[in-house]
């Protein structure tokens, strides 16, 4: 079998076989196939995409391409939640301890950020003492014991993927659902949940600026997660505005301990009971109404606030941080954003809000780049409020006063002010499952 | 600018400006831009083509990566051909002489074969003696003296072109009229000469398989060259079957000396007398129809003959072999392959049959092989005769015996002898001037 000629079918709009996307993952990740002949193949792909069975192919033969986690010791309790990215996203925070105090087992490896979305890693790491490099051994335990632990991404989880991804970036091959889809499932089937949870994005800060391809992609990562064994299913939502108030490392998490202990944030919390629903109905094999109930419940009694101390504190963090979030370590800078006309918020670029809080310090750029974790921002107004001249539009974190201006002139450019109210948008789209 | 951007644009089917076509060009010739970029570049090509000002900067640009030859001493007189490969093509040992008798001035840098069709430089050295190695100064000399000379490509002629050649022809991008027309006029313009003949071969002996294409390739490549200020003209001609009868290095040095004797070999003659005609029209300025006299008086006088020894014996060739073509090294072994039903040729793969000549040594298949001069295929039926079982198809000339059974079933699964009589296929398809 000769590379060239596979790269000529796809080409041609013909589907591979199993045995050739299977040759073509594996010699690539040997690196034996150069990368020159993988991008024409990308871009053939593009053009011509890949039927289901491809697709399916493809995301296995990535996800063999490395380690592959055995959590069947949990039995098939084990849930797990894949985001495509979005700002302001600490459902993570929220939906780990409310499915955990359910009885469902959740044992999360968590990548860190990059670029205008956060990473779960980085926000637990705001949390003084919590240690998210444990031993296989101690995060096995652990999960026992509390039912949840959150590390981070230790082994290698299919590499292939990892080395086709930089590839893709460099050369615009990212933009392709069967690519995207095998990329993500890849990586998630890896990780090694029976159980596993979509929150597909759309709008203005997520990858899929538009519906359509929103849920095509999310009806192909079900279907490739039902084909390959596991319980599946997909929420598609909207990301044109940031989720919550809060976007940064520290503040996120104070954000999410103010949902679990009941303050009513309502596009986040209706957000992660759809989530943790989902979860909760796939882990515990229960009707989606009952676990709606029951995460409600759990949410509302402080059974899920009394989880994520318990998972927090068995992580080494400092609790009393969670009793009393103003004792989490404020920026030294506070910068208010004042409105400078009067009329209705009516639209928010969430990937340059994520862009301005990434240059307050609390993304990174590049992957070593260290992160301030009190830096990031709080939104006062959101699409569909109205303020006067001079209102306080956001308040910003920072501990370098000079990345303030940089970072007002992309929030500005972010937000649009106009005469007419802008229509509601619905905040779950769709579902698939 | 970033190079993924320009593939971006590329695969959404937007036109790339001048500066950025010869900033990818300059960059990957320089190795500033890697392989896996460029790849992914030429595959957007594929699916979306090139725009005329695109095609004739990408062009200019990859000309221009190495030495462009400068011809201009000897004034407008230049001219140049260019085939598009075929099997059994001898037409430049014959056109040349013709058009140098005819006060044309022939300056050529010509290739070596590969693959199933043979090259120029090649079949000039199956001649004792003659010398295709040349500094640039006595190339000079020669064709100040009689007119013409034909060197091996000392100088790197568009080395952009060499490099993504090889490149397309790993990843399956090979197949873009854009992209082929690019290369092989990048190539022919910096070999130099005012004026330059294009013989695009159709059917199944040459590249481009079906007329359409063939013409839109000849179309692209005259409106380049006439948009880079050369004269220019393409003549798309029938490869379905071999041109002439003879294959083979030496075997096809005798035919062309057959032809300019006099010798009436129609399809080779007439092929030969309609390109001569339009290098001298081109060359000279002067009508088709008187040029196309010329060149028959030419060749019915013996002057172009008499060229055609007044070159060979300038570059060291012994004439003598000229004058009688029956002192040219014989090969050792002598095979008939005989016809095992009587009926009509009905087709033959001139892919399949140089592919035949190459296994009894002829060709080179990989770029250092050597190649031995006296082997080769005498073709004894051609498409359209009638043949009785027995009767002799071809004669194989090879050095080793052992190479005659794998030619021997290449040839017969080249040539389909049935009842019906092939209609009549036209040799000149169609011109573009």
């Amino acid at each position: 079998m000769r590379v060239k000629d596979l790269i000529e079918k796809k080409k041609n709009g013909e589907a591979l076989t199993d045995n050739e996307l299977r040759c073509l993952i594996e010699g690539y990740t040997k690196g034996e196939i150069p990368d020159y002949q993988m991008s024409a193949f990308a871009m053939a792909v593009c053009f011509r995409g890949m039927d289901f069975e491809e697709t399916k192919v493809m995301t296995d033969a990535m996800m063999r391409s490395g380690d592959v986690v055995d959590l069947s010791l949990f039995g098939d309790t084990t849930v797990d939640k894949h985001s495509t990215g979005g700002v302001g996203d600490k459902t993570s925070l929220i939906i780990g301890p409310v499915a955990a105090a359910l009885g469902c087992t959740v044992a999360k490896m968590s990548g860190r950020g990059l670029g205008h979305t956060g990473g779960t890693v980085d926000k637990l790491e705001s949390i003084e003492g919590f240690e998210t490099e444990l031993s296989t051994e101690r995060f096995y335990e652990l999960v026992k014991e509390t039912g949840i632990a959150v590390v981070g991404q230790s082994t290698e989880l299919a590499p292939a993927d990892k080395k086709l991804y930089s590839l893709r970036d460099a050369t615009s091959t990212v933009n392709s659902i069967p690519l995207i889809a095998s990329s993500i499932m890849s990586k998630k089937l890896a990780a090694g949940a029976k159980s596993i949870v979509l929150d597909v994005k759309t709008g203005s800060g997520a990858f899929m600026k538009d519906y359509e391809s929103a849920a095509e992609l999310a009806r192909t990562m079900v279907e490739i997660g039902k084909a390959l064994g596991r319980n599946m299913c997909a929420l598609i939502t909207d990301m044109d505005t940031p989720l919550g108030y809060a976007v940064g490392n520290s503040l996120e998490v104070k954000e999410a301990v103010a949902v679990l202990k009941g303050e009513d944030i309502p596009d986040l919390r209706k957000v992660c009971v759809a989530l943790a629903s989902s979860m909760v109905s796939l882990g515990k094999n229960i009707s989606l109404a009952h676990a709606e109930k029951l995460v409600s419940e759990a949410i509302d009694s402080g059974a899920a606030f009394e989880k994520l101390k318990e998972w927090i504190g068995a992580q080494g963090g400092n609790t009393a941080l969670l009793d009393d979030p103003t004792l989490f370590p404020e920026a030294p800078f506070k910068y208010e954003v004042k409105a400078d006309r009067e009329g209705y918020v009516f639209s928010m670029d969430a990937e340059n809000i994520g862009n301005a809080a990434c240059t307050l310090g609390a993304g990174r750029l590049r992957k070593d780049d260290p992160i301030d974790y009190s830096a990031g921002i709080v939104l006062k107004a959101k699409t569909g409020d109205y303020v006067k001249c001079g209102d306080t539009l956001a308040v910003f974190y920072t501990s370098e006063r000079s990345f303030i201006e940089g970072a007002e002139a992309l929030y500005r450019s972010a937000v649009v002010i106009g005469e007419n109210k802008p229509e509601v948008t619905k905040l779950i789209l769709g579902e698939v499952r």
